[in-house]
This record gives C-alpha cells, structure tokens and sequence, in this order.
C-alpha cells in the first residue's frame, strides 16, 4: 500500500481535518499520481456536508479537479509514463459495459461511474478518496494528458469547471452564429464564458448584480444583462439560442429567464440546488423551449477540451492556497467570496 | 354583417348561454364557413374561466376544433371554393411578418398569433368568436382543407387535439425504431397514442390507474404502465426517447416520471397546468434529459398531419353532443369521464 495523506471529513457536520491513509499499490493498468494542485468545487461542500443525501461516506477526502505528475505505472500501462503530466477528473471508473459506455460516454454510465470520491471501489476494496491529498492510484482509462503550455494549478480546475461547461456547448453546438448566454459568472460560468467565446459564439453573462460585469467582459463576453433591471431582461427576451445555468439555487425567476430563449432554444443545468426548480411550463410550451441538464462530460471530451484550452490559451482565474486553509475556502466559496476558484497546493501539505 | 348564434361565457363564473352576435362579411381573402361540428378541448374550459389568468374578454364563444363546409368566399380567395370540407383549429391569424411567421412557424408568432376566440382581430374590429357557434369568417391563409375520408365529426377534434400531439411527435422525430410513451390518455393522448403508431414507434401508454388499459391496446399501444405500480415504473427506468405528457397537472411526480427517459431523451409537455411544475434537476443532469413544450402546430403541418390522419386511417374516439349539453359536458370533461373527445352538433343549435 501507498501511504497518502491530506484533509478529510470525518463527519457531515464537522470542518476538514488533516488525515493520513492508504492507497492501492498500482494493478497492471493503474497510474500512480504525485498531486501538485487540487481545485475546490462546489460540489466538494455539498457532499462533505452530505447536502444532496447521496450517502455521503466518512472518512471523506474531497477533490476532483486533481493535477499532477505520473510518479509511476502498472506494468500494463500504455498510455502514460513517468514523468508525464495528468489529470484525474470527477469519476475514477464506470461499468464499461452498458449502451452508454459503449458509445464512450461513462459520464453517462447507467449503473453509475465510480464518483472520484465517496463512492465504493469496483473491487470492494473500499471507497474511493479524492484530490485534496499527495498521491492517488487511478486507472489509466480514467486519467488525462494535461498538455504543454497549460500549467498544472490553471489546469486542475478544468477537470470539472471546464468539462462541466464544454460539454454542453458542444453538445448544444455554440459557435459562430449562435447565441450564447451564461447564467451566473462563478466558477463554472467564468469557464463557460472564456470556452463559449473561443468557440465563437456570441455571448452573454446574465447575473443577477453589476459587480462581475467588468470581469464578464475581460473573460471576452460580448454583452452583460443584470438581472436586477427588468428592462433589460425583457429587452432580451427570445435573444438567446442557448443558455447554461451555473446558479445552483432554486430561487432563480425561471420564467423570465426562460423567456431570455428563442425558438427552440434550450437552457442547460450543469448545476444542481438542493432544492426543486419552480417550472411554469407555459415559456417552453410557447416557444418550443428545453430545460435539460448536462453533467461533466466524457474522458474522450474531457481530453478534447484539455487540448482545446491548451490551444486557444483558455485557463481559469484562480486564487491558490495551502491545504491547511481549505476550511476558510469553503466558507468564502459559499459567500461567493472568490475570484474564481481556489487551488490548493499540495506541495504546502 | 353575417348574423351568427352560438353559446357564449357571459363572465368567467357563469356557464354558457345562447348567444346571437355578428361575424364580418368576407374581406377578399375570407372564406365564410357552415360550421358543422366543434370539438371541446380542455382549454376551452380554462378559458371561459379565465384559469390561466390570460385575460379571458367577454362574452366569449369558445372553440377551436372546429369543422364543416364553406359557403361563401371572398373575392381573392384562391385555395377554396364553395362546398370544400374545411376546418379552423387555435389560430385565425399571425403577424406574418417575424422570423419565426417567415419559417411558416405561425403558432410560435413572436408577437403572439390571434387566437381562434378572446383575442383582438388584428384590424381592430373586435374580439375573435370561436366555434361553438354555427358560422366563421375567416381568412383563407388560416383554413385547412378536411380530406376526403375523413368525417367532419370526427376531423373537429384533429385541429387542436391531433396537430398538438402530432407536431411534437414528428418534431422529435417519432418513428420507427423510437419508444415513445404517451403520458395520459384523454383526448390529446389518445390521440398521442394513435399517430405515434402510425408513425411506426413502439408507444407505451402511461397512465395513473389500469382503467384505461384495454383502451390503450384498442388503440394500438404496444405497452401500458400504471404509475401506482412503482415497479412498473422503475422497470421501465431509462427506457424512452420521447414522452408526450399530455397531463395538465402540476401534482405530476416529475422526478420518477423523468426517470424513464433514456440518455438525452425529452418529456414534452402538450398540457399546461395552471400551477408551476416541481422539477428537481438531477434527472435531467444525470441522462442529458431534456423537459420541453410544444405549443399546437403551424398550418403546414396541420395540414399535413389532417393528410397523414386520411392516408392511416386514424381518426379520435369522439361522443357528440347537443349545444345544449355543452354546460355538462364540462362538468364531465372535468371529471374525464369522456371516451374521448365530446363533439358538439350544430345542426341542432
């Protein structure tokens, strides 16, 4: 076994703590990880806190925007070598078996990929442990290249922020001619506005104050629209072919951020309140309009897009701290306190 | 003026009572029709009630599924002449002139298309009056001709009921090699059901009780759940690429029933609750599951779908009424308790 150690929630209720344990020694297609950087997710604080009611299981090492160095590789490895940088992104493994597998899309695994954290091994040999800690021992189908020219603490949070939003607008095809807009500029939305613009999309960050609209357009939006003014919403009205909603709360006025779409258009979910949605259905009747959900996005899209940030010099704005502030980190990303996501360095550990 | 008599809502509190009012005489394009046979949709019901708080004007005639034979044209109609078999379904009129009237899409009229009834003529001349009555006048852009084959009773109902479900069906791509799964099964889903059968796809009928089970297969579904059964449900997980939700109630359990949808499959909602939809975002992140609406069809594609309905036979399952039993008809439609669509006869208004 790999001795490892990070931070760790023992419980739904108490701070992340330092924490010592174990890895795997790596099977034959195993890739073991040097972690240099961590992002910070959101997502993190919803399962240390058990917020969705998934089960969360404790001890809990979040992270899963991890970046690092191959340090070694199973004796069956052909995709990686020592040395080499490597991302590890929100899922570790998948079934490999079911229709949606088979079509490369384990993000979509019908029984369920194993989560890179608080989800039981395939194996049974335990529970999976994320990012915020020194090493971790990952299958090489489930490991990406992290190009040249991409610095590993920038690149850690594409991992999650930037598949999460370059999966829908691929998939809901943003590019030259389309509309885009981009529900709330945090962490996902600052990378869904640098990703949708290099695309060549028209777009729009739509928040619900002033304050990030100076910074909407440094990312390269094209257009602001505070909510707040009801004029210019409704100015806007039938603008947009696409829009992705990064506000994970369900207070959101859906109805006339709906009527924001044009025909067909659709407004995509990559974010998930704890809470239902409050839906009229009347805005999508009228014009044909879609609420759909997207979530992270392949290992072959993960590693497209990785190239695709490298190539179009696309990277997040982050804030880096050491491990020992992570506590502080969660309480400033749940104040919106952050410009726009924090980074732990794993070589402070 | 052409004297016309019917039943009108006097206010949104007091049923319907004879009314005797005034129809325009033919403008050049206008045709003037014997109205023969008037379907009753739900809405009709919504409307004289004001329940969608739309702004219900009164007295109001209500109807929109609306068949019978032209007696007189205008004196640049070109499409029809005197004796043709015509219907008229929600809308009598549009802008014309918005991207979405250019597409020959006038049911997504940006300015909004005029409504068969309670709705202002776009000349200012007054408040359209639908078919509950025994005369229209109506401009020959917005008729749609009733094939040979098909029954003027039996057609009333395709002009709202038929194009509401057939548009979304072929706009979603119905067919073979496609499951669809008709949610409800009143007048829009029976319909539902029928055409997506035509169309070649599996088709489920789900509904809340067995009572309509055999019902179902008589119409050529493949399959039947009952959503009190919640094995039924969860065995059906992940089997749809298409929902028709034709159930305008907002107590629907929204997450199971999404639940059935396979990767990027859709639910389309036809119905329009006067409550908002609870809709939790999970299953839609986790299967790139869509929740959309369709709102009736453009008068190209209710053409077509009044072709289609001639060529397969398919007609809806209609109980024809009086005028006179008009006020307990609703009550009935009210109570679903209508196998499938009342039709009124206004040759014995």
């Amino acid at each position: 076994m790999i001795k490892a150690k990070g931070y760790a929630a023992l419980s739904a209720t108490t701070p992340l703590v330092p924490y010592t344990f174990e890895r795997r020694d790596p099977k034959e297609h195993d890739v073991v990880i040097d972690i240099k950087f961590c992002g910070i997710c959101h997502s993190d604080i919803h399962m240390t806190k058990d917020e969705w009611k998934f089960g969360s299981m404790y001890p809990m090492v979040p992270g899963h925007e991890i970046a690092g160095v191959v340090s070694a590789v199973g004796s069956k490895v052909t995709k990686f070598k020592v040395g080499d940088q490597v991302g590890v992104g929100c899922m570790v493994d998948s079934c490999r078996e079911c229709t949606n597998c088979k079509q490369e899309l384990e993000n979509y695994c019908i029984p369920g990929s194993t989560l890179t954290y608080s989800a039981p091994e395939k194996d049974g040999s335990g529970i999976t442990q994320g990012g915020y800690s020194n090493v971790i021992v990952t299958n090489e189908d489930f490991v990406l290249r992290i190009p040249d020219g991409l610095p590993l603490d920038k690149a850690a949070p594409l991992l999650c922020a930037g598949i999460t939003t370059y999966s829908p607008l691929k998939h809901w095809k943003a590019g030259p001619g389309t509309k885009v807009g981009v529900l709330g500029l945090g962490g996902l939305g600052h990378m869904a506005t640098k990703i949708a613009v290099a695309l060549g999309a028209e777009v729009t960050v739509i928040s619900h104050s002033d304050k990030k609209r100076e910074d909407a357009f440094k990312f390269g939006a094209h257009k602001f629209i505070n909510t707040k003014n009801a004029d210019e919403v409704t100015a806007n009205a039938l603008y947009f072919d696409l829009i992705i909603n990064t506000v994970s709360s369900a207070d959101l006025e859906m109805m006339s951020l709906l009527s924001l779409l044009k025909l067909d258009g659709s407004m995509v979910n990559v974010g998930a309140p704890e809470k239902p949605l409050s839906i009229n259905v009347f805005p999508l009747l009228l014009m044909r309009r879609s609420l759909s959900g997207s979530a992270i996005g392949s290992i072959k899209e993960t590693q497209e897009m990785l190239n695709f940030c490298a190539q179009h010099k696309i990277s997040p704005e982050i804030e880096v701290i050491a491990p020992d502030q992570v506590n502080v980190a969660f309480e400033r990303v749940l104040k919106s306190d952050v410009r726009y996501r924090f980074v732990i360095d794993m070589a402070r550990l």
